[in-house]
Parts: C-alpha cells; structure tokens; sequence
C-alpha cells in the first residue's frame, strides 16, 4: 500500500485533462489528497489548495503522487528538483507513468539515501498465486465492457461510492494504474504474467463479510481481440456474484480496431454470462452503465429508456443519474 | 531459435517419464537429435545412440539440450561437469526448467568464457507487441480443450506430421516449454506479461503462403478458471481458420479444481465458436481429438463412434488411428 494521504503533483501539466490522475483521487478519495503542488506554467488545476511540499508534510501527507501523464508517460526533467526535494523530507513517491521512478538513477539515488520507496505503479510488487478457484465468502461485482475505455473503473468507483453513501459495507478493488493511485493499493493486472492473471485476481479480492461488496475494476472486453486473456482472467479469478454491462453508444468500431465492430450488449451479455457462471454458478446480470457523454441530455434519456425497455434491465449513466438504481439491484440479488 | 541439432541430455533420469521432453524431440523432430548422452544409473532411454560430447558434436550438434525432468525442475549438481564441458566445447545449453540455467553462476560463468547462449525457453526472449487484429494470410488451425493436459500439443503436432507426410506446407507453432524445445522455437506464453499474449501469438504466427497451415499449440481452456485468460488470448491472437475440440473422456473434474465439473463437447463447442468469429469470421470446429489412453481399444472405438454420432465432425484418437481423418477436414475447409 501506499501511504497516505498525499499531495498532488501537477508539474507542467498542459491543460486540464493531462492531471486526470490526480483529478481522480480528487474527485473519488478526497480525503487522500491534501493540496495540489504546480510548477509555473501549470495549466491544470484540481480544485485543491496550493500547496508548499512543507505545508503539505505539515498536513500529513506522506507521498508525492505523480498526477500528471505528458506526452509519452516520461519522467520530466523539470519535475526531478522538487521531486528529489520530496524525497530528502520524507515523502514516498508514486507514479504511474510508463517510464519508472526506479529507472531515473538521480530518483533512485536520493530515495535510497532518504530511505524512501517509489512506488511504480505499473509494476506488480507481488509474487501472484496461480489461482485455485476455489469459491470465496462475500459479494464481488464487475464492470465488463463492449469495448475498452467505456465506464468501467467509473462504474466501480461510482457504485463504491453509492454503497459507502448508505453504510454498507463496500471496497473498490483496482486493476490499474489510475485505480491503484486513487484507493493506495491494487493489481497492475495488465502487468501480470499469464499463467498469474487469475490468481492475482483471487488475491486482490480475498475471503470477506458475507454483506461487504467487492468492485472490482474491469479492463479490457471479452470482445476486444488485443485483451480479452485478461478481461477472461477478471472474470474467472473474481468469480463475481454480479455484472454490470457498460457501453458507449457513440463509439463506430473497437477502440483502435478499425476494423472491429463492437458487440451488441444482446451479445455481451449471452457470451459473458455463461462464462461467469463457469466460476460462479449464481452470477446474474444486474443492470447497464452507459457512458452517454458523447448525447444531449434529451438523446441520452431517450437512449437509456430503449435500452432498458430492450434488455430488462437497470439502465443508466452513472455520471449523469447516479449509481443507485446499480446499487438497488445489486442489494436485490 | 536454437540451434540444432541437438544432443539429448538425459542425465540421472530416473525413469522414462523423467525424460519425456527428450522422446518427444525424438519423436517429433527426430531430424533435430544426433544421440542422448546418460550418466550413470540413468533409468531412462529414449532409443537413440549413446553419444559422448565429441562424438555428438563432430556429427554436426551444436545445443545440448536437458532433456530430463527431475522433482522440482532444479539443475541438478551431478549434471554440472557434462553441461560446463559442452559449453566449453561450444555447444549451446538449451532447458525448459523452471530452474533457469542462467540463475546458475558457473553455468553463466563458463558460457561467458565460452561465448555460448544459455536458452532458458521457460522465459520471453522478444519484446512481444500489442496486438493489432489484422487479418493475415494463410490459414491457422488451433486444439482447445475441455480441460488442461488432455492433448491439445499431441494433436497439433500429430496433425502437422500428417500434413508434411502429404506434403503440404505446415508449420507446429509452440506456445509451450516441451513444444519450444521440439521444433527450436516459439513462444512460452504462460509466462508473457498479459497485455501482450495476444500479440505474442500473433508474433508466433505471421503472414504466410495462402495454403499453409500454422497448428497453433493450445494451453489451458476456456473453462479452467487459472488459465482461461491464456487460452482466450489464443484464439483471439491466432485468429484460428479452424478449431479441434480435445478431450479425455475418464477425468472427472478440472485438473487441480476438485470442485470443477468438465464441460461437454457441446459446451466447448458453443462456447469457443462465438469467440473465435470475433477474430475470424469464417472460424469452424473441423474436429474432435479424444485421448484414449485410459480407455481400451474396444472402449475407444465405440466412444469415438458415439461422440462421432452426437456431434457430427470427425472423432479421432490421433496417437491410436492417426490424425488422417483431422487433415481431410481441414483440406475440406
């Protein structure tokens, strides 16, 4: 785990959407994040407090988190003073970014001199099991897409949310890097070594109270040729009790696919139940996200009443609506 | 790759099925082993000449191979002497162990010396892609399995020999320790890093010739819940043009699952169908390998007759009655 709670980095951040890491542990554990730290010419800005790395040490906070991705996922030169700084006074660092912390030999230098951990995110720090299957107490739910980077972590995250909102019992368990920085802790799933996939699934969401919930981040589609050995992996080493179909209505093929048309959710749901089912004979189906980002307000409404009316089921933006007719149907299970 | 011929190194095996990546090189590729080389109270002898180093090296070996498994995959110390000696001589060391060789100083200290390769064939040796769903061209055959180990590798490779025997062209393409050390190369895709397999089995299948066939090696199945990510990432990867349903009519549960019923045929065959027309369009199931090896000739007979009957697609036991009948289906695409 990572220690918390943290201050943001946003570096050189061009525009708003280049922090969305940080954005994300703002908007979904606000109570990690203790101030947001920019370098002239920041163009992003969390809605956080400026903050000195002093003032933030003083706050409590006891890791510099990288929140920021620029062109290409590098370590900017430009960040490596404060940085290093952060280092001397006692924060961990955490990042993740494709190029490591551990890779850049000045960051390595001053943490093992601090006696201070970075933190790669992107890494799996774990001897992973080979999964056993054998079938866990508690709930778990998972997010599958018809595509990649259609709502699924903001499903979790916003069903998570719901479910603490009402005092039940409820953990959201990430697969990524963005998931991991914002709850402290996970499985860099996509960074796993095959024969380890499942297993590292079964371990990030153990044995629990028979009322708690797991939602465990999804990744990938089980119809997205590049990943769909680690969306299979999801399924069978979380054994969920339930899914939730996402969807994004606007997208015309397989996200960097060109090729690919996406499933109908008709079709994801009649391949994916059946394979849940292999590792969990109870799995049900219980409602649809849909990412209507790209619709009017009106188009939207519309497009959720069809669907809902066409599959029989729970149908909504979370971002738009909320997740509580998500959070009905899974406490009706 | 490595280079062959091979010497085969049996060391102390104990017994015939210590050495069983040793007969399947001779076996499959008997064009690739020169002779076997035994230490003595070796149990094991896979019908080759016994052949010293300079005697196996003079007839054109340039890799020995450990062809012996002992308990717990480690690099015995009474195999020391022979395997420094081959690597000052100039051979290369080739091991599918889970023992790396290059985890063994003096065996990484003499190949130094020597400037010989140490292939460790357990562990990537090529930064695999992501892969990109493109279509390529000639055509992919893959084995999946009700369950692991019930002779996907057999049945590619039995299906491949006949093809050479008609001479057609045909490639066997390993996904697995014992099938690397077989042919000289391949991917061990158990251990690629997830969001890779899929490319990596595409890496291990490229475009060929309109009228050749790649028999892809199967791993793991759809319905084995540690290892179905595996098993999706290839027929996803290989976009197979054809599928081989296998089988072993006596297991009564997942190999390591005890809880885990095996699917039917029919289950296999709905579920996998689906799947592979997401890569390849025209995917079909050709066949069906059952292995026999439990059941007697007449028990075998009439359960392939049965199974010929339910399912409606050639039934074979390719190590009893030959994988003839899998190749007419396959030529009849």
């Amino acid at each position: 785990m990572i220690p918390t709670p943290y201050l943001l980095f946003l570096g050189d951040a061009p525009d708003q959407l280049a922090a969305k890491v940080a954005q994300g542990i703002k908007d979904w554990r606000p109570e990690n994040a203790v101030g947001q730290l920019r370098l002239p010419g920041c163009g992003a800005d969390v809605g956080l407090a400026d903050t000195t790395l002093q003032q933030a040490w003083d706050a409590g906070a006891r890791t510099l988190v990288i929140g920021v991705a620029n062109r290409g996922g590098i370590i900017s030169q430009a960040w490596k003073d404060v940085l290093i700084e952060a280092l001397g006074m006692g924060f961990d660092l955490a990042s993740g970014l494709h190029n490591l912390l551990r890779d850049e030999n000045d960051l390595v230098a001053a943490a093992h001199v601090a006696g201070q951990t970075l933190h790669d995110v992107r890494i799996p720090s774990v001897a992973y099991p080979i999964a056993n299957g054998i079938k866990r107490s508690g709930k778990r739910c998972l997010a599958i897409g018809t595509d990649c980077s259609v709502g699924k972590m903001y499903t979790g995250l916003a069903i998570d949310a719901e479910m603490r909102k009402r005092d039940m019992k409820s953990s959201f368990r990430p697969t990524g890097q963005t998931g991991i920085l914002i709850t402290g802790g996970g499985v860099p799933l996509d960074a796993v070594v095959a024969d380890f996939m499942a297993g590292a699934v079964e371990y990030l969401t153990p044995d629990n109270d028979e009322d708690h919930w797991d939602h465990i981040e999804g990744q990938g589609s089980l119809y997205h040729v590049s990943y769909s050995g680690v969306t299979m992996a999801l399924i069978h080493g979380g054994q969920p009790d339930a899914l939730v179909l996402c969807h994004e209505p606007t997208r015309t093929h397989m996200r960097g696919l060109p090729t690919y048309d996406l499933p109908s959710l008709e079709d994801l749901r009649d391949t994916a139940l059946p394979i849940a089912r292999v590792a969990n004979p109870n799995c049900e189906i219980v409602g649809i996200s849909v990412n209507t980002q790209h619709l009017s307000e009106e188009e939207a409404a519309k497009y959720l009443a069809d669907v809902e009316a066409r599959m029989g089921l729970p149908t909504v933006d979370p971002f738009r609506h909320g997740a509580g007719r998500l959070v009905d149907a899974l406490c009706a299970l």
